[in-house]
């Protein structure tokens, strides 16, 4: 039997009925046998300053060590003003710092994203693929789950009813895992 | 005579000693007559949350109206994690909603950064780039002012002390203020 | 009476039945009064070759004298790989040596692209942006004209029959012909 | 003992003595036990034109068959232009087609870059980064090796001479191959 598998998910937005939000839940519903998503709320980080990251809140302490104890992590990210939002940034700059103390460094990671317009969120996560190569964040390549038009593809409290996308994201979970394993040498089930 | 300019800075960093925090003061000791720039602290302002946009903590609405005073922005940016500082595009967020009420729309602007590395802080000048096709941010094009190994270009209190940075920063604001002038259809002075 | 404009055309395909050729003679028939745009064909151009930059193959020159004639660039791309096409890159780097002598400098330009995704090839305009910084290119910011899914928006010949992305080139020819305008002291039109 | 590894190593400027070229070299005589880089010209492909995709030229087989050959990829590409070289680019475009048939697909791989600048090229790896994630290219994350002011740290005949870059370089072959090594299953040497 492998070992159990903690990814933590992590979503882009602070609104209530979040797509990216739901597109987690849609990804804890479809986890493969073995592996749980915990969903982390990144609402109550402080604005990153440097002058204080010696001195870390309760909250940066608490969030780092939740990375730290996850296997993976999973990135739910919507697109603002064609960019990564500036609160989820802000969480990642939150977990890198001190220098030589980040939080993310060699996790296996994947990334999602919703969002209303066609592209569904693309920029977003090139822009994260850039800074993964700095943090050393190993990111899974393929299926590229961006999913456009949100409002047609999530219900008003912001549940995916849509079924490519809930394949997409299984696809994306069983990479990341088939990750994981490879990393632990333990052997990986083919698709079903 | 041509009408007075205000430029509004923001610095991407809320570290009191910042250098790009000294690259703005740098450029208000450089700026042509006529011309001022007028600081601003975004660290007062909320992580964004879609939720909350109708109701603007009065920090918020304070940024927005600063920003539509100003007759341009200069950004001051450094570079986390490759990538611009969540702190700053939380802020570029906040003043950008609630759709159709954006306070950046049409703005002419410039951006400077400073940073520790050979690159000197360029990987979040194209991000930013970026954000203002959506924004509408009409930015000078060159210089590009990139101040690398800001450590020796910098002194313990923030304070810009090289010349051939100073020259890059005269010449952009140069180009920002030519760019104003051009909007309004008002003569341009050449460069002395 | 405003002086005449003309627009060089570049597309990024060289596929004879090309959306990006198609757009281009869209354009054409879009075009306001006193402005004309020459479509020109890359296909002739060596691929680039630092040891030759110093003598240039005739279709270099000629390529480099068109772009100095023209008032302004009218870039359209297809996106190869989730980039510029290499061909157009090619196209552009021949025309900018040996340094010094780079014929893009100064112009104004503007991009459109169309592609098959659902993006309609935004990721390759966000990396021509980012080399106009380098060679000094000022592009249109709005509106974005990136024709998604062409196979339902061009015909067998590569004609576009869309009437919205008809309007949106239209817009984007209106405030490139306003730059160049603008940069001349000429009073621009109102859009009708 | 493992099996024996050939990565293909591919310059992104056709310069005879470019600086490129010899961080292949560089890299020829820094290869572990058992692995070997072949460093494949790409000079002679065509400009990728879709009408002819299904038709290729001996060198765009030539091409394809090589890369399938290979183990791994290695890239050393210089920046043009604040982006991969266009015939770079090109190479990539006409290998990774028809649509179903890319030589990229699955391939494990690794960059470098030297340039002029102080960036020592990491724009274009970005852009390659991107374009990757379409190919199902899986590219080693760190170290990043581009090396910067390249005068200074290769000779007149391209030759590396600085004793920094190749201690990335061979960090980065190892990691190349440790990589290569986990998808085959078998043992990584650790680092000596």
């Amino acid at each position: 039997m492998a070992d159990p598998i903690t990814i933590l998910g992590i979503a882009g937005s602070l609104r209530k009925e979040s797509w990216n939000k739901g597109a987690l839940r849609a990804a804890q519903a479809l986890c493969p046998e073995g592996v749980k998503i915990e969903i982390y709320d990144i609402g109550a980080l402080p604005l990153f300053n440097q002058d204080e990251e010696k001195n870390p809140t309760a909250a940066v302490s608490h969030f780092k060590k939740a990375i730290r104890a996850a296997d993976a992590i999973l990135f739910a990210s919507p697109e603002y003003n064609y960019g990564i939002p500036g609160v989820l940034k802000n969480a990642i700059d939150v977990a890198s710092r001190p220098y030589g103390d980040s939080a993310w460094n060699g996790k296996p990671c994947a990334i999602m994203s919703a969002a209303a317009s066609m592209g569904g969120g693309i920029r977003a996560q090139y822009q994260l693929r850039q800074s993964f190569v700095f943090l050393n964040l190993d990111a899974v390549i393929q299926p590229e789950v961006a999913i456009p038009q949100a409002m047609q593809r999530f219900d008003a409290q912001g549940n995916l009813t849509d079924d490519t996308s809930r394949k997409l994201i299984a696809q994306l979970l069983q990479n990341l895992v088939a990750k994981i394993r490879l990393a632990r040498h333990q052997p990986v089930k083919a698709a079903a």
